[in-house]
């Protein structure tokens, strides 16, 4: 990894960057969940707190970012893109999960990647109440609990029999691509629905083996692409592609796992 | 309430009994959540260590509630009843939510209520990992993280269009009890999946507005019905019935939103 504008770009500034990513996003973001005001103004569909506390944080993020690495590009899910010359690019979701974030479950995430030519080479999702935190870069993936680590490898699951899988929501799916889901969880062990981005970072450590879903944003997966990948994981669209772009995202904890799945959902796709 | 063999059942010794028992069982629960042995034995389908968890959490609530009122009956999930001719039975539910347990997920719960003559009058559940606890005795709710309280009112949403609404998983219905789910979810604003007894404790905190599910066993719900009741909201099977035996189950944060969606459910039942 080079940046040609700013002299060599170092893992640990990266990881520093994003460790900083996420300090600056949290008193934003804690100080909305769970209080009254960010449901009561959600319902009443005018003023919208929970996207007022994406705009913060992704502000407080993004300066962050602009501060540490002036001349790279940002896309955000809230602001304008900021376009530069840069082969690098960094990915913000300041919360993945709105639907967790208004209902109270401590599974909605702050996620900040950084892309290379389009390739994620770097992921950070927080989960502030729970203070857990999963930083991958340069192949190297950390999970930590208030700084304490915790198990950062995905399972060692090769059969779909075996498998925890995981969705957001069967509502997300709909023709060939709900009947991918279906076929899919008449096959595997155990499935559990509602966990947005904390279901990749469970895949991550070892505690889910497949993640399958659609019509995601960019920003919903890049980030999650690196942590995914350090952990052992693999993961890619349903057609095979690389997942950075969003769309449909098929993670699995081993190669033969992500095969097994792959086929399935092709299938369902050709019917 | 009184104890007519052991003397006047304060509400302080109901509370704290209920707290010694999820102190005892949260060492046992939280020494195999998120460990390989428990999801490599459950996925083994032979010794199953989430059942052994379950077994030892149990024995060790049961020694508690047996020391404190050693006339009183005992229902639990794992172990065979224990029959006295006293009014009061404590159930007990040490892990509600295996699936969530064995995904890593921390929404599981350990669950203790105590009923007389059948009417739920004090529960509590507790999270182990996020430190939550909710315990309601005598009509008094009290909602601590570690030891710190929050809120523990139902909110005070009354329209289904404004409600967010959540059952553990929409597989667990099948036939009209489908249907009635379906159509539920044509009027509320959000729905949220995979939530098991965290659900009627956010629901008690004012985060959900609506939890409906079919399949619960007793100990599923007794123990949640004192908390849902304390914090102000209404819950019921779908027939209208007190929801202690388990079965289908209504819970709403207000009795006008109760009442919107038991219409939804029984036209759905009738059709």
């Amino acid at each position: 990894m080079t940046n040609p504008s700013s002299g060599p770009l170092e893992p640990i500034r990266i990881a520093q960057t994003l460790g900083a990513c996420a300090d600056a996003a949290r008193p934003i973001t804690l100080a909305m969940f769970r209080t009254q005001l960010s449901v009561d103004n959600k319902l009443d569909k005018g003023f919208d707190p929970v996207t007022a506390a994406d705009r913060d944080a992704e502000t407080a993020i993004r300066a962050t970012i602009a501060a540490a690495f002036p001349d790279h590009s940002i896309i955000g899910e809230e602001w304008d893109a900021k376009s530069t010359a840069s082969p690098y690019c960094w990915i913000v979701d300041p919360i993945d999960g709105t639907r967790a974030f208004i209902t109270g479950v401590p599974v909605w995430g702050t996620l900040v990647g950084l892309t290379e030519n389009g390739r994620a080479i770097a992921g950070l999702m927080e989960q502030p109440h729970s203070g857990e935190r999963w930083l991958a870069v340069d192949g190297q993936l950390t999970a930590t609990r208030h700084g304490t680590p915790f198990p950062a490898r995905a399972s060692g699951v090769t059969e779909l029999a075996q498998a925890r899988a995981s969705t957001t929501s069967p509502e997300h799916f709909s023709g060939a691509h709900l009947e991918g889901w279906d076929a899919l969880c008449r096959e595997v062990l155990v499935t559990r629905y509602g966990l947005d981005c904390y279901a990749y970072c469970l895949l991550a450590s070892g505690h889910l083996d497949l993640v399958v879903e659609a019509g995601l944003k960019n920003v919903d997966i890049a980030p999650l692409v690196p942590i995914i990948e350090a952990a052992g994981g693999v993961v890619s669209t349903w057609n095979g592609e690389r997942a950075e772009q969003g769309g449909t995202c098929v993670a699995a904890a081993t190669p033969q796992l992500h095969e097994q799945a792959m086929k399935i959902l092709s299938d369902a796709m050709l019917r």
